[in-house]
Order: C-alpha cells, then structure tokens, then sequence
C-alpha cells in the first residue's frame, strides 16, 4: 500500500488575511504525519503527529488557539481511532492541556474505556504525567476578542463560528492500515461542559480497516444528528469513492438537517478526499513524496497546489 | 400508524431472585409509555416516560439504582432523539439528579446544544429547577454491595457487570414519529468520567422517522466501536426487517469485536424486535393494547407471556 495521510484545519470561510497561514499549517502537519509513516510508523501515529502540529498552531481551533465558552474558559474534544481494532480514544471537555488528542490515545491504549469527561479526564491526565497547562496559555488573543463581541448584545456567535477550525486527519499507512484523529475547542461562547461530534465516535470521526476513515468539520450539533463520519463510510461500504460519498452525505446533511460541513476521508485502497459544503476548507494532503493543499475543493490532478517535496 | 412502544431494562444473565422484578419493571414502564400515545401523546414523550419508571425503579442500572463508579460516586449517561427532527439531547457524567433522561429531554428542547457533560450538565439542570438528589439517595444496597466486592484482590468487575440494566425504550406513535431514549449508571467500578455509549449518538440510540428507532445494551465500549445503533438503522435501510438487522449487527459486534449485547428497534412500518446475544434481556412490548414481556428471546406470536391489559 502507498501510504497517504489527508488533513484538514476546519470548514467554513477563511478570512484574507488568514488563509497563507492555514494552507502552512495543514501543509506542515501532513508532512508531519506522512514522515512519520515513511519511517515506517503506523497511521495511528501519522495522524496523531499530524493533529499535535495543529493544536500547537494557535491559528486553528484546537490546543492553543481554542475558542473560549460562555464563561471565557477552554474545553476540549478529541478522539483517535485504529480501524485495525476499531479501537478509539477519546476526550471532552478537558482543560489545562496543550494536545487532547495525545490524551485521547492515552485513553485507548491505558484504560478498558473509550471516553473519559472533564474531571475524571483531567486526573487521568495527571496520572499520566501529562503537563498541566493555565488556560491562559491556550488562549490567543484573536479568541479572546471574538469572545468579547459573541457577548454583546445581538451578537450572532453561530456567524462569527465560520471558519473557526477543528483540526483532523485521516491516513492509511504501508501495511493497510488506516486511522483518524480529530480535535477542537468547540463552538465560541458555547455553554459549559457542551460535548460536540469530535468527542462522538461515528461523529467526528470512524475508522475502519474493512472500509476506510473519515475525519469531520462543521457545525458539530449537525454532524451529531446525522453521524456523518459513519455515514460516509456506510456509502464506501456501498461501493461509492470517497468523493461521491462524501458528496452524498454532505447533500444529506444540508438538505435534512440544513446544515454544511467539510470532510476528509481515505478509503481501504488508499483513494482520497476532501470534501466540503461551506465555502472553504483547509486541507493538505501527501501522498508519494507529492504535498497538495488547498483552501478551495480539491479537483484531483489539475490542482494548482499539487508540489513535489 | 398503530403505536407501539418496546422497552428493555438490560441485556446479560438475570439472577433467578430478580427475574419477578424484571419483568414486572419493563412491564410498568412499556405501560405506562403506551398510555402516554392512547392519549394522544408523540412517541418522544412515550420513551421519555418509560424510561423515567425505570429510572426510579432500584433495581435497574440507572438513575435510583445505578452502579457505582471506582470512587462509590454515581455519574450517569441519557440521550433522548426524535426521529421526526434527528434533534438529540442529552447528558454524559451528570450527578446528583433522579432523571437524567429528564434532563437529556430540556438539553435537547432548551438549548442549542445535544450533549452537556459534568459540570455543564449540573449548571443547565440547576437554572431549569430540577431537584438536586443527593448521590447516597440514589445509591441502593445492591450497588454498594457490588461495588465493595469489585475492589477486592482479584475481583471481576465485568463478570459482575452481567446482568446490570441499562434501560431504554424505542416508540412510534400514530403520526409515524419515532423516537428512543436511553439511560444508564454505565460500568461498575468506571473510572472517574468514563462516557459510554449511551450518551453517543448512533451508539446508544438512534431515531429517524425515516428508517426506525434502535436502542441498546450491553459493554458500552464495544457498542460504541461498532456504532451499534446506527448500524442496525443502516441495515434496515437496505431492506432488512428489524429483526434480521438486529440479529445482523449483533452478530456483527460478536464477530468484530468479540462483545454481546441487546438491542430493541422499532422499524417506521411499526414493526418491532427485541434481541440479544447475552444469555437474557428483559423486555417488553405494548401494541393494540396487549402486552408481550420476557427475559428470553421474543418468538412472535408463540410468546407465552402475551397478556391482554
């Protein structure tokens, strides 16, 4: 098998100013993650490597750079997964440390359980030795300003929520492997102890060697109610590609639910996409020693971005 | 439609002194949540009133009567869905309430979120007036009894984990709306925080008026690996009746990740199941005002406990 490993930085609509710095950041964590595989580590490792660039980029909406909820505090999601075992890890509402999705993995690999919540997350990532981080640090002053304006009246925190990026990866590695990894700070001014799809297996993330794996970004209340990322690999199952599937699901969602989302997804054989309803998505993706990245839909190999390493 | 609601309180091996008690309770709750439709009533409002009998019944795993954690605390996990909307709530580690099902229903209809964890979920059920109950309220003798034993040298929290009742309900009311709720005290002896299934969307229920409504039991962490809820649904969709979808997935959960369980499912013809892989499941069943009940597999119209109310 090729190894390929697809990332994305969030959904949604990426301000000017911004985006040379998301296409860096998704494109230095896909490099990340591809190195790690062309050393001969796992998908599981790849993805989780990839996502720690990106929760340490105060640009995106993961880690460092979180948004804040309604009380100016930072709660994370995360969750990792290894469709070899179907195993899967994760974390919500955890706060005080730097890469949830290390702890998601934690989670999968030391404890009997998939899922552990705030408190009881926090004193496993204690016993762990896990570094304690202040919420202070985590937050970015870009954060802090969008939480003020979310708090004045008339305020529409849902608007100012767009191109706010959850973080994800998907890979497959050399023996047939796949895996995902996705992590967030949420939605801006969101209530205390709100858990949205990243923490949710099938939500915001699946992987499963038989199918392939999926990693999600959108409006996680949308993406919950549908449970796009096992949706999307219910149509691989089906026989769609990774493409039509992930256009099938994201139709349905806007079209059931009225809501749009982006998707990253590779499939058993090792085809990808990144797929998206918003306007924009960041994404990157390595594949045979070649980088593509993008803040608009991929078109395959007529892409603009397509760069050899 | 011709309503009908399915109840079961648990999938594993009943212990022979409780098989009365079982019984009798998913009785009174499948009861007590066809009235509620007799009435007039939507399914939603059914589910959630059958699973409040059995939250308030000590003798199942959730609410008054849920495990004890690995601290002797009480952290309990619900979802309700509507499968007419796909709107979900519902609560992960909440504490100190006699319905969390209760408190899944307010996060669903008095928030723009679907899932509140912890402390979040103590704060939201504060502000809508629910009662605090203390933890040793709703801790029964039999918890405490259980949970004393699993700290011992050598003990076998899982194999005493047989048995425990997870409960839920699955309905479809005259308009052809369905809905689920599920609820439970999770795993005795759980780490501080662990989530399982049954706060997970797709995992522990699922409700889409255009498929059916799916609820499960069993070692939340294998439920979750497999999706179990949404699995089934996705079977039905494809053409297969509830019966053979469920028996399909579980065979499935057994194959894949070497686990067992039960499930009830109510297809949007109005047709119903009830099965498990374990050695039993209680369960219970009103239609046309007759009432079908067991802890063995369901055998359609052979069923010796067909009762006329």
């Amino acid at each position: 098998m090729r190894p390929v490993i697809v990332v994305h930085g969030g959904a949604g609509v990426i301000v000017k100013e911004y985006e040379e710095g998301y296409r860096a950041g998704v494109s230095r964590a896909a490099l990340k993650g591809f190195e790690v595989m062309k050393h001969g580590g796992s998908a599981l490792k790849s993805v989780e490597e990839a996502v720690i660039v990106l929760e340490d980029d105060p640009l995106f909406n993961a880690g460092h750079g979180s948004v804040l909820n309604e009380e100016g505090d930072i709660e994370m999601d995360a969750i990792i997964m290894d469709g070899k075992t179907l195993r899967s890890g994760a974390v919500s509402a955890v706060r005080c440390i730097a890469n949830p999705i290390t702890l998601a993995r934690l989670v999968m690999e030391k404890t009997d359980h998939m899922l552990l919540t705030c408190k009881g997350a926090s004193l496993f990532a204690k016993v762990q030795g896990i570094q304690e981080v202040p919420t202070e640090k985590l937050i970015t002053e870009r954060s802090r300003e969008r939480w003020k304006k979310n708090l004045l009246p008339g305020s529409n925190p849902v608007a100012y929520q767009l191109g706010l990026g959850t973080v994800g990866a998907v890979a497959i590695d050399a023996e047939g492997n796949v895996a995902c990894a996705t992590s967030t700070g949420g939605i801006t001014n969101k209530m205390v102890g709100r858990v949205g799809d990243t923490a949710c297996i099938g939500s915001g993330g699946y992987a499963d060697n038989a199918v392939g794996a999926v990693s999600t970004t959108g409006h996680g209340e949308s993406i919950m109610r549908v449970t796009l990322a096992r949706l999307i690999l219910h149509h691989i199952e089906q026989g769609m590609s990774p493409e039509e599937a992930s256009d099938t699901a994201l139709d349905y969602m806007k079209t059931r639910v009225n809501s749009i989302g982006g998707v990253i997804v590779v499939n058993h054989k090792g085809e990808w996409a990144a797929k998206f309803s918003t306007k924009q998505m960041s994404w990157a993706v390595v594949q045979d020693d070649q980088l593509q990245c993008g803040i608009e839909q991929a078109k395959g190999e007529t892409l603009s971005d397509n760069k050899p390493l």
